[in-house]
């Protein structure tokens, strides 16, 4: 497998002896994308997935681990839609996972509303209002800020794309929440799963992981929150469990 | 103090030698309550303090030890705010709180808008639509469904009486969660500060407390989970600390 520029190959799920293609300069998947693929109910064997700002395809690389179904993930910019592809060949996943570089605001117009049974998106978390806070690194500006779509493109996206009946998973901070509840109410996705993520015992969450449900009734689940790391400042087991794919 | 049909002189905050009169038949304050009563921020020495709902005055006699405002309480059962009244007198509380018989959407009329620096609100939980849950007790049905008043009608009275800048705080179940967050938002209610309750570890949480600013920006916190009981069954010392009004 070529290695392109600062490219080096990490463990991704070391008990699941995945490999995974990063850039520091370009992109690497963050723990919360992780967290995202772990908390997602995709379906097991019948439907289809799509992960939106699928980045290296971090996510739809931990959901084969999980799901037997066809997965696409869509990635805008091309550097990293590259790292993606060849992720896909290092693992062999290449009968299950298929990329496509584009934008995920055309996605509904190539597909056709109301196709996928579970959609995934780990979006930019920042509005682009304060340009002191872009990253100087054009990639990682675009993966992090919203620069390409906003949060309600995403949100209306997504729920062009989910079949009725079928699930959307979002992560984000949790500074954004109400935004983003009321932006999935206002797309008809209601939500019905939500769990918090703090760094550690007594500090304000910083992680927030949402499911939701195209044409669902409302009636919300509040799920026990994770905790990150230990007053020692270990990693959790239950953190560690998900980081290296143990099953649980 | 007279004590009237099945009614009870009750402790409340133990530490604090406070009473309140209860009765099985028509009202006893909830663990609801008096989380509210500690999770509000309210002003300590500047401002008015209005609680709707108050029912036997609960929030009001808690409030009354951590600030020196004057605070409302609103009551639409008769035989409640009889119970409210009277509690005020047992806790020599007359210069600061005063009871209302009424009904919270007369009162933006009454006190006309913007008057308040404080609101707290410890609404009906039950939508009406299933009267198999009404319970057969007239007080207890009226306390706990929304018979007199709906969500929105407390949310949009709530932001009335709230001065722009002042504080709205609620308790509620989760799973109206997401009801409560877009209608606080319809009446320009920003939710900054959100915290849930979880019976114990490993559970989904059972109680939504949640503080918002009239006309506020948005950006919301999500505060440290609060567990209500140990593995064992007992308090945990953190609820322990607040139900006996142990100083923390």
């Amino acid at each position: 497998m070529e290695l392109k520029d600062d490219e080096r190959l990490d463990d991704l799920l070391a008990d699941e002896k995945m490999k995974i293609i990063q850039s520091p300069s370009a992109f690497a998947f963050s723990l919360d994308a992780v967290l995202l693929a772990h908390f997602a109910n995709v379906p097991k064997k019948r439907g289809k997935i799509i992960d939106l700002c699928t980045g290296n395809g971090v996510i739809p690389l931990l959901l084969s681990k999980r799901s037997m179904v066809p997965i696409t993930g869509v990635e805008i910019q091309e550097r990293l839609y590259d790292m993606a592809v060849r992720n896909v060949s290092l693992n062999q996943l290449e009968s299950q996972i298929h990329m496509i570089h584009g934008d995920l605001k055309d996605m509904p117009g190539y597909y056709g509303n109301d196709k996928f049974d579970y959609v995934t998106v780990n979006p930019p978390y920042f509005s682009t209002e304060n340009k002191d806070h872009h990253n100087h690194n054009e990639y990682l500006t675009i993966a992090r800020h919203e620069i390409y779509c906003t949060l309600e493109d995403v949100v209306r996206v997504c729920s062009q794309l989910a079949k009725s009946g079928g699930k959307v998973s979002m992560v984000h901070r949790p500074s954004r929440f109400v935004d983003m509840v009321t932006l999935f109410r206002k797309y008809k996705l209601e939500p019905k799963r939500i769990r918090f993520v703090y760094p550690k015992k007594g500090k304000e969450a910083n992680i927030l992981l949402i499911e939701a449900i195209r044409d669902g009734k409302p009636d919300v689940k509040l799920l026990p929150p994770l905790y990150a790391f230990k007053e020692n400042g270990d990693y959790t087991e239950e953190l560690e469990g998900i980081l290296y794919g143990k099953k649980q």
